[in-house]
């Protein structure tokens, strides 16, 4: 089928929005037609030729939600008329990894996804009958996609799918590093920083586990405004004398758990430093740009701090995005207060300049 | 009473054997006749003058061992005749990360030990009517030693004192971090890099969590072949290209655990790339130069790696010494191998010498 998608043809260039072929889905895959998509950071970085493991011409998006179309042989999971959450991590539930029960980074189609090709190795995305490859596994910037049925989110058909989208990626990522990376206990003092999207999820899930008290740090007036919605108890302007002020505030001892969400390497040293003397957690969601490392002084771990990182926060795709999304629906988590912007698939390069300028957390695609 | 003791009189100078006095222990206090003292790292580290926490004059040493000759008012755990080893690291059992579960640093007398002083604010150190400073709470390169009650284990008296002097610091530290700190799981494979005491005791606890796989990295063949007798499957010359060797043998994923008991930041580094990828923890024993950092690429963590620290290996001193001492006399942790040299106190300068030039692993003082 002939569909409408946001082609990265070169790097640093706007994307071009043109018509390109879809095949139809072989097996274990699925077709699904979009209905909303975010414009997320991991685009554009790709799209700025920064990211190494970028190529083009590709098909960006990975931010997205639909309906199930079509579905090609040997799908088991899913049924025309389901609605989906796309998975740029899958959850095949059978692989070393997802049997471990310690990692949701899933192994089935690792190699084949960060080379652009679906798991049989080859694209259905093609022009002129030349393939084009898939981005994250997703290519979300598109009327149509056709994913792996792993990689596929089921949701419940009453969650509205431009706010079901952003638990494809940002907002999942936050919620799920307080959640089930952190695994935050009741009662905790923590700290965020940076009030992006994944800031303000990471916020959100520290409430959803019961924190006491939620400090988020940022440069913006206006995104600390939307923290305390969220459930931030305190919120404080970014600066160099933020560690202390932690420990002056926690009997000199720093917070149980540190979320860093900014991809700032001296924030990342800052959220480590902040946690607490014994048992504190610091974790790491933000990401560095290349060569750039995270400086530790290692008494500072001698004295029990610890510090980890997830991806998507590590969120079992399959089983658990359905259930963020019933919780959005019981009303715990303001998913409206992140869509800032509505755009049209046309309108592509205008979210990215909008990212870019920081106005707003997440212009949505609806299609 | 009037004791011998090793003085540091001035950094960066031999240590002076003579008299002192020590006072009668006080309240919650316990005199202790020392029996047999490991020489440790930390002791030449403050008498190098390169810990800037340092200060003089003190008496040394800290990984003592001993019976109980004497007990101040209120003592209520220990009796006359009682073995003990004692504690830099004391377990009050009362205060806030006692009672935590979460951690082994003790808060209730922290802030006088690093000053020198006995819980009360004084010392029982003393020359010609001066006061001398107690060192790491021990002052154990003595005869005889007052401390507090939470700061000694009371070990079953069938251990050998020259033995269970090492599970004062170094052996336990070793053995701490892979059953405590990291708890590492049956059937995984651990890398171990550096194979002084500390990161022997690593590989016994990695051999006695059931470890399938247990690499011990270093440069020294003599080392290396003591670490075999601890339980290393593998041993390896350290060199640069480590990561990659480590990684082609863990199917490109990495160690489940990696521990780190060298203090060089560059093999930290080594460490924490080591380990696996979804889940791999690495913990940092070793302690580094001052102002040196651990740099880490933060997407190495994203990839769900972990880093900790620990102090003391996270032993919980008065509960877990004498468990660890108990599996010393059943046979599952060989302790002589560690002993290369049996030394007088007067003897304490050359007991420095043997660690400066790295032959053996420990010299032991008997009294």
């Amino acid at each position: 089928m002939r569909i409408k998608a946001a082609v990265l043809e070169e790097f640093a260039q706007p994307l071009t929005v043109t018509d390109v072929d879809l095949a139809e889905p072989r097996a274990h895959e699925v077709l699904v037609r979009l209905v909303a998509c975010g414009v997320c950071h991991t685009d554009l970085y790709t799209a700025s030729g920064v990211d190494p493991s970028g190529y083009s011409p590709t098909v960006l998006g990975h931010e997205g939600a639909g309906v199930v179309e079509a579905l090609g042989p040997d799908v088991e999971s899913l049924a025309v008329g389901d609605h989906v959450v796309t998975l740029f991590s899958p959850q095949c539930r059978e692989c070393e990894h997802c049997r471990s029960g310690r990692t949701n980074i899933c192994l089935a189609i690792r190699e084949q996804q960060n080379k652009g090709y679906l798991p049989d190795g080859t694209t259905r995305l093609s022009r002129d009958g030349e393939p084009i490859r898939h981005f994250m596994g997703t290519s979300t910037f598109a009327e149509y996609t056709v994913m792996p049925e792993i990689a596929l989110a089921k949701v419940n058909p009453e969650a509205p799918l431009e706010a079901a989208c952003l638990f494809a990626c940002g907002l999942s990522t936050g919620l799920g590093a307080a959640m089930y990376t952190a695994g935050v206990r009741a009662g905790s003092t923590c700290v965020v920083f940076g009030a992006g999207m994944v800031g303000l999820g990471a916020v959100a899930g520290c409430r959803l586990q019961g924190a006491d008290r939620i400090i988020c740090v940022d440069l913006s007036a206006d995104r600390l405004g939307l923290a305390r919605g969220h459930g931030a108890t305190d919120t404080w302007q970014a600066g160099e004398d933020i560690v202390e002020r932690i420990q002056a505030e926690t009997g000199g001892f720093g917070a149980d758990y540190t979320f860093e969400a900014t991809g700032r390497v001296d924030v990342m040293r800052q959220a480590a430093e902040a946690a607490r003397m014994g048992w504190g957690l610091c974790t790491v969601v933000g990401v560095a740009g290349k060569g750039e490392t995270l400086d530790v002084i290692p008494r500072w771990l001698i004295q029990g701090r610890r510090i980890a990182g997830s991806s998507f926060g590590g969120v079992r795709g399959r089983d658990q995005v359905p259930e963020l999304v019933e919780r959005y629906l019981a009303g715990e988590i303001d998913v409206d207060s992140f869509i800032s912007h509505r755009i049209k698939l046309e309108d592509i390069n205008h979210g990215f300049e909008l990212m870019e300028a920081q106005d707003g957390i997440r212009s949505v695609i609806g299609f």
